[in-house]
């Protein structure tokens, strides 16, 4: 067996997708960080949501504790004019969620840091601009309804690989950004170290 | 139960998911166009990979003999220094579009034609910019042993949502025209005759 390539230090299921598809060998260490009380601290302070979104994925890259492995974090934030929305924690706050995002642009900046033994050695934020359909009110109801246990772990309630794609007239961006994993330049990383031979 | 929306005149499995997973209502009709034939007569035209993309996606959707209902067809073209490049029909042909595609930057074009009784009523060309990392002999051998199964589908002989994506050092353009499908455009289409509530 070979050893991992990397140490995944996050629970998300298509972070983890995202790697084996690309044929990554990694292990997942999930980490638990108090998101709501970074994000506070770090907007009282006017940090951007690009600050935040790189700040978070290197707090959960530096959590394992384990010596001479790449850990990789990862981290995405929604900004919308002006506003940061996190996950939903209930169908009414993703209807409420989606009122606001209806028929305006929002802003998807999704970052990886990667460190080893508590040394940041590279990182990347993508930005993606995403510009939603004016919603109606019945038809943000009746998504919700049908698609709560599947967007309730995504930031701005939808999966673009699902039914979410139909919220959306304009996408300019990385597909992978959106997902919620900046894949290509990861990988573009990990081939210039030596890591994955192409 | 509800008629379909639109009839795909394509028998391209992701083409069908893409389609099912927006939550789009679609009966399939494969068609069979002699596409080698058509591709050299337009070239020897001067045809732009553009055009050809998208009067191959028209004869598709001319084909089905279906009154009364739309029917879409879909057509992708990859070019790269002035070379249209089909599906590879053996591992050999493989081998050499990689060879030739490693370390350039190819051109797709994503065409769909949406038309009623004969009549084109919309139409969408996407065009993605794809840059290949250069790629060794030994990754390019190895890689389509790996995954011919999967790629002898596929213009380009990758597949971005498995190990193509490895193959990539930068992407410019629509993720949904890279699979096949200006999926957006067509949506917001659809969308905006009444035939899908948002």
């Amino acid at each position: 067996m070979l050893p991992p390539t990397l140490i995944l230090a996050s629970g998300s299921e298509i972070r983890a997708r995202l790697l084996t598809q690309a044929g990554v060998r990694f292990e997942t260490r999930p980490v638990r960080i108090d998101e709501n009380a970074v994000r506070d601290a770090f907007l009282a302070e006017g940090a951007s949501p690009r600050d935040l979104a790189d700040a978070l994925a290197e707090m959960k890259a530096l959590r394992p504790r384990i010596v001479d492995v790449l850990v990789l974090g990862a981290d995405q934030v929604l900004e919308c004019d002006g506003r940061i929305y996190a996950k939903p924690e209930t169908p009414v706050d993703a209807i409420d969620h989606l009122r606001q995002l209806s028929g305006r642009t929002h802003h998807l900046y999704s970052a990886a840091v990667v460190c080893r033994d508590g040394v940041p050695l590279w990182r990347h934020v993508g930005h993606v601009r995403m510009t939603m359909h004016p919603l109606s009110e019945a038809f943000i109801r009746d998504y919700v309804a049908r698609n709560w246990d599947s967007i309730r772990h995504a930031v701005g309630c939808y999966k673009l690989e699902e039914e979410g794609v139909r919220l959306f007239s304009r996408i300019d961006g990385d597909y992978f950004s959106i997902l919620g994993l900046p894949l290509i330049e990861l990988l573009t990383w990990l081939r210039a170290r030596g890591e994955m031979s192409t």
